[in-house]
């Protein structure tokens, strides 16, 4: 499938506060003019930071894509405070929150409009905000990159085992190039995924657009912790390192292996209620292994629902609030098949 | 401070749909009239179970004080669908969500009136929803109880870690029962509490009343985990045994006492941005030491807000979500004086 | 129970915008102000017709007491065009749409502070909007008035046969008083009611000021009909030839009298779903009849659960709504007397 | 007018839990990925029934195309609950709740996207949820479906005689084959429709693409009567006799024929107030007629408007709700031909 | 760039309840189904008057593009109920409040789609209810339209400087007609405008279709004053002189023409707090003078921001709420060029 | 009428986090706990500097008693931010932001509670979150001042003339008292006012306590201008002087006298509509002299509605949106006397 904005799109309402081309480093936004009912020429400030010096790759490192998730902002504030410009050789963009309205209400999806940026993708110039924002990312900050980081975890609904991942592609050498990418971020697990739908998603443009690309989850519920955190900001400068933009060599841990096959990794719940977790995020699984229960809390005394595992492996995802409704998935299941 | 409901009070519209003195075991429920636009003769419907043999005390036990604490309601359903009411000599009074409005709706307070319970007792039966419900757990259930044991966490915005409490009570006897029973539920942690404000807890009827009282803290963030679950699960059984009204005896592990002295524990956030911890909650923490950080989101590269410790101790509780507004309490910190 | 105004109350922030002295027939306000966010001295204008002429008693009718329901509103603004004064011996005071901003939000309940009015009563000068309302009624409306009618019916969510009904009371000259007025209504169905809970009701307020009272029920959903608004404003104009204040005499149907013993007259659904009605309102039922099956609507296939009969009698109210959630009222039975 | 899904579309994101070509009855959901702030894994989870025995065509019934509409929902569970599939030849597939989240709210449209389901239809795999329902209706049960009936009824607001209806076509064969189905369904009216706009219509998509279909109008109010319901069940199974899907044959009552010619049939209100009717639904009407009156509820005293009858025959539909705002359509008048 | 609109549109589901091509004054109101979950036939109803008279050019006054701006609401409906259909020649089509949802709702964008009217031209007849107004001014009120002026002011947010406008075009014919036209409007100020973005404006559908245009911003605050609806009132008649519909001539006072060469012209805030102002709309201003200071309203003591010109000219528009926020236009400068 | 908060309520849970009774400049917050759903432990923070050098009296100013007004909260804001400490004799404590909540919101009443604050005095420290606010200010600030000035203006929806004010007082030493300082603020209108209602307010607390106290209304809209806020901080610098707590002496303007006898002073609309101006806000206007006129938005053409005035004097206030509803004050009058 390819993706490619029309090119009769109008220009973008978005601009940068800051010039983008040069050297140093300099804060800013991307000003998107937005017409509230109490500011009739208001506008959105989404803060970018641009660190660069001398020739080199460009690479774009990008957090907030869902609203909720911190990793990705943190690390990312934390490394525009504190990288020295002299250490690096190109350019590095930063936008550590790109769904700003959603970082904002502390949500994943945007309050303005309801969307899910990483469902909107390539966006549109005339379209509602989160368009616009995707489309600014697809047609003015991709095509001067050479390289693209997303940074995710599992948010507030969500917690996962933290990896990083890279996408199976048609274009076998891209998906190489990719995979030695996520393992030289050297989280504790690194996942090729096959994507079943990348409709709308920040990583199908990049990769159409042939970009080098790695995204990761770092565990979730809306919180980080100092262990994930370490995780996180290693790995993005490892990135760095093995991109070629920060002076200095990747130095990864190892990373465990996952496979996730297909959809059938996760488990459904086809009930709502209280969950009982009977196995800890991490943990080996077996197939028919109770991994939680579902409680009724209409009815007490009701009998628990049992879900069982249906993979050797471990768990590799949960769903993260103490209820849940019917149709949610439970969690993902993964199998580790080398380190 | 004494806390009278006004004698004169009407009688609860609240009535229960189960005998409250009955034999075995009972699943039932609190019906509240509601009148809705939706429904003009509409009602809450409180989950209770009644669990009863033979001659003994009753113990009443209560979860889902605020809506999204799931380590209570968790317990507390699965206690009653396990439970053989041949081991009991007694009573015991099961109501896992108190707050059933705050709890459906996943939130700290109820989104019908607003209101916060465990500020609102002794409540009222002519009042809003949340008053209904709390003068009827005064009025109705306090008064045939022997014991109480109120199960907290930290919610979705909170994370402790696992502690049994009592109050210091000016009524010395009291203080030394109560303490005697947060000691045998067993959790890692154990801490006589001397409140500041104590108004409207549901804490203050129960002690005032002379009734024997234990509330919790365990883990938070709005989810449960196998190990928590653990402790909070043997924890009630120890607390049954203790009070007398389960067969066997409490075999708790050995608590480690801490002691919170005053409103100085709490590090209190002057500014919004998002959190970045330094150590994790339980870490031994000095005077002076840099905690978390806070960094600034509107503008990228201002210098971050160091949070220090003030006492020698650990981090007993934090801030869970990434975000933090003005005012905000980031931490509680706690001495550990003996285990 | 006595309920009595606090003598220490300040006067009322409510005022009408005609005299209520005065003769002939006038159509004004009551203006209530009310500070808005949109408008600083903005007001609730709550209209009020006084029709009067000679000397004679002061009859109170009353509507819109709930914001969704119609007969009571059109039956009053009718009369007022089309009563001709010099018909009149004394006055009558009319309020058609009591809870105005309820019945301009077409809502059982205020939108402003959620308030049922029917159960603020006698409401408070200082206290919330539907507080202030009911208080103008308390202490204003009902001192000047000899007789009092609320019309009443099932709103949008419930629908009742069409009955006039009055109080058992403690006076019985009062009650014998009172049933009189019931029966010269005329409609299908007279009933005397023991209400269990009067709290906060209209009715309580001007039964316990001595004042002859008479409620109805007619029809329900949110709409009117020919039949029933018939009904209606033949039970209006009789009452008024009854209580003496306009010129004629009363000629009522025979109504079928109905008694309704207690709480156990009305079915509670203990479930949610779609509701299959096996029997029309009005329908004589039985011991163990199923009147109506509660279908499940989350997993097709699932067994209905029955809702059956438990007195021998009638189909007097049922839950409208094609939804029906735990805890609603399914319907009220009636055991018809004598006609 | 041709209505087409764009061949380019990619799948649906819309997957079926039970095969839809199983043999015997199967009950299951339609489970759509909707990714909410608080479930990022979540769904929407639209129950669906297969029922199937041997070799024949497939009937698709659906109801709760609006979701305040109960006589279609509550027919085709019960006939879920109730039908052997031994007495089945072919398929029926039955889609009680086309438009879950819309039933769930107990309201028209979607509360998600605010959207009338039956106004968006081909439906996108890319856009909203409820555009996501209606591309899967289009472009996945339809095309396997050999006849198609929508039940619906006049929801919350609205209230009709009850009557099947088939549409006039381009196509004469087409619609002679509709009406002869319409007729076979065996209501008390039927009614051949001149649709004026059928932008965006389930009739729209299912007559273009060639399939026989029959809609129909069963009273309303956003309740069942069991008179309506037992006119909806008898006609669903008479058109599966008649479409041959179901042993035994059509036996459907004699139907009124009713003229609805074009969109002077509708009474539109020119003002806002309380509606005071004159005639009953499917009361005779003539030019001239009063039918209905608007009362003023602002100001009391002032004249009412008359709402006059423009055609002769009878009161086919009209407006439910007590309250009525300008451009509201008070009434829809029609004329029967013949019966 | 061209704006057309696709011929494959169908018809637009809005009517209007008077003809277009009548003659003398007539009122009426365009009507849009809207289907409302409180009324499944409801309709907007939007009003419009036609004055017409003879042969001559029809021109189209339109106001109320965005909701909360009055001068061109009361100006218009004033003209309406004064204009003698004898001092015409030709048609005058008068459209006081064209976002009608937003104008009852006294808001800048619709509060039923969100959608700010005028960014969503050319429109949709199969879109949201904004789109489908804009729809029909773009294909059936401007095809029959000779001239169009549109009455803008500032809203509740913005405040500007009397002026009339138009644009500067490529095709300098119009551009001349077209400015002659703004300085017969006779405001005080005159102003021809480069615009950067005009995508989806009503401005740009009528300048695309060679149509004559003027535009309006008077004052604003969300009010208005005798001495803006002066120079309003006398500013559209005076143009309907210089059009030709209106017997007379014009006698516009002379504006003074200011130029607002390019984005530089508008302040942005970099902070949010509260807005002290140094000078008065149409004050002269200086580069580097201070024209306003932003107090920081979190944390008393703080120093101020200064906000200083860029050019020199007259401070022409300025926020108009106390508060500001991050990224909200504080003013625009403009310089007078001549008179 | 005696306003006396309980001697029995508890401490306030508010506490202020500078002393107050400090030396010098100081900036801080009064923390009010205010536990959300997002921040279990979260604080409402309103701002408050102490401005205290040697011995002398303490003056209380007071802003943002309503949240949509700003002379208050900028002239103090200022204040704060210039005033030097040496120049003080005695304190001045400066709350400029009282209803915090309702400020950030940008509105009149608080978005937390819906409570004007200017109607719940005293407050309760057990209430809502204005209730607090008020306590706070009763119980904790008002003991400790000698004179207190509250400023405010006529917000977002109203308009008046500036003025400050004193309230006629059974005590005619304090009323003269508080004449004096009210004449001292030089504004260009000062006035008496016989308030006919001051249940709640914050003037009847400080009044009752017997302590001098000034308000003032300074324009309005919702916004400032150079003017108006010169004369605001003239004036509060000149009750400074007045009061001895600041160096220098008052040199107030001399200002007009005006009388607002009764609540006759108010025009009340009787209608909804748009509103044309005919005089302008301090204009002279004569009884029967039409002031105002309301214009039917609803259909075109009608006949406005004229507003006239009803007493010989001045337009001293106006509401300020351009749209109007029934019961709305449009306008008050008021009488020079003298000056």
């Amino acid at each position: 499938m390819s993706i490619v904005a029309p090119s009769s799109f109008p220009e973008s309402p978005i601009s940068a506060t800051i010039p983008l081309d040069g050297t140093g480093v300099a804060h800013g936004h991307l000003h998107l003019p937005h017409s509230r009912d109490d500011s009739a020429y208001g506008a959105i400030m989404i803060p970018i930071s641009v660190v660069a010096n001398g020739d080199g790759p460009t690479v774009l490192l990008t957090g907030g894509n869902h609203g909720d998730e911190y990793h990705g902002p943190l690390a990312l504030t934390k490394l525009v405070n504190t990288i020295d410009s002299g250490d690096v050789t190109g350019r590095i963009i930063v936008v550590p929150y790109m769904n700003h309205p959603a970082f904002t209400g502390a949500a994943r999806n945007s309050p303005i409009d309801g969307a899910n940026l990483n469902r909107v993708f390539p966006g549109s110039p005339t379209g509602s905000v989160t368009q616009k924002i995707a489309d600014y990312l697809t047609r003015y900050l991709l095509p001067i990159s050479d390289a693209v980081l997303d940074i995710h975890d599992g948010g507030k609904t969500l917690e996962f085992i933290p990896m990083a991942a890279s996408h199976v592609l048609d274009d076998k050498e891209a998906e190489a190039t990719n995979w030695e990418a996520a393992v030289a971020f050297g989280a504790p697990f690194a996942t090729k995924l096959v994507e079943l739908d990348m409709l709308g998603m920040w990583d199908a443009v990049v990769e159409d657009s042939g970009t080098p690309f790695v995204s990761t989850e770092m565990a979730g519920g809306g919180t980080t912790r100092p262990a994930s955190m370490a995780i996180t900001e290693s790995g993005v400068r490892n990135l760095l390192h093995h991109w070629g933009v920060l002076a200095g060599a990747a130095q990864p841990s190892t990373s465990t292996v996952l496979d996730i096959p297909d959809s059938g990794a996760y488990l459904i719940s086809e009930n709502e209620g209280i969950l009982d977790w009977l196995v800890e995020l991490g943990d080996p699984i077996a197939p028919g292994q109770v991994v939680a229960r579902v409680y009724n809390t209409v009815k007490l005394g009701a009998d628990p629902i049992d879900i069982c595992a249906t993979i050797d492996g471990v768990l590799a995802m949960r769903h993260f609030p103490g209820l849940i409704k019917m149709g949610d998935a439970i969690a993902m299941q993964a199998t580790p098949i080398r380190s």
